[in-house]
């Protein structure tokens, strides 16, 4: 079992944002909490990063959620090769660009993630 | 608090892996548990998939982790602009390329992971 705690959460106004950040020009916040802002210190505005987060708006999963129709699809296919926010562990992925860094603090875009999404972690797009 | 179940397991030979998948060439499998064979269903070889995992060798993350001199630097930088596996939330990310599926193991290249790492999601590299 791994206990993770959110280290922020995402602020944004859109209440339907896109299904995936690849096609979302989405400009919200990421709001971190301000124990982590050292750790932000070499993040800067242009740059590419990837967001970890919890769909903690998902139910609980279960077998019949082994294989999905995606959006996008006509037929099933197995979750681990969808983005589905319904998985095993509700974990999801998004790289944003980032506009400007105020604090701890990121003005970002490209959210495909709720108002209110936990943020678990932050990473270089390319290291 | 957001809580976790591996879904599978990293089985690897190799005791010293590249400290970053994009420089991996190591291959080893993926061995996911049975009762997600079907959530496995449409990953092929050839493909490149995401795997998130837990940093499960790591030690707890303190406030002098907040700021890391990666291996390939002469300076501190804030952890969320690196890779280091001593981060507030023990997540890791890998892309490995598919070289076999059978059953519920896949054989991979490209781990940077050690032998044992607890996998927790695979996404599609691109959706």
């Amino acid at each position: 079992m791994i206990v993770l705690r959110p280290i922020g959460v995402v602020r944004s106004a859109e209440a339907n944002p896109p299904r995936h950040w690849s096609i979302s020009e989405v400009e919200g916040e990421l709001d971190i909490q301000s124990r982590y802002r050292e750790a932000l210190t070499d993040i800067q505005a242009g740059e590419r990063i990837v967001v970890l987060f919890a769909f903690h708006k998902s139910p609980r999963f279960g077998r019949r959620h082994l294989r999905q129709v995606p959006p996008t699809r006509n037929e099933p296919r197995g979750v681990f090769s969808t983005c589905s926010p319904l998985r095993p562990n509700p974990l999801g992925l998004t790289v944003v660009e980032v506009l400007s860094v105020q604090g701890a603090r990121l003005r970002v875009r490209g959210l495909d993630m709720l108002d209110g999404t936990p943020i678990l972690d932050i990473k270089p797009y390319k290291d």
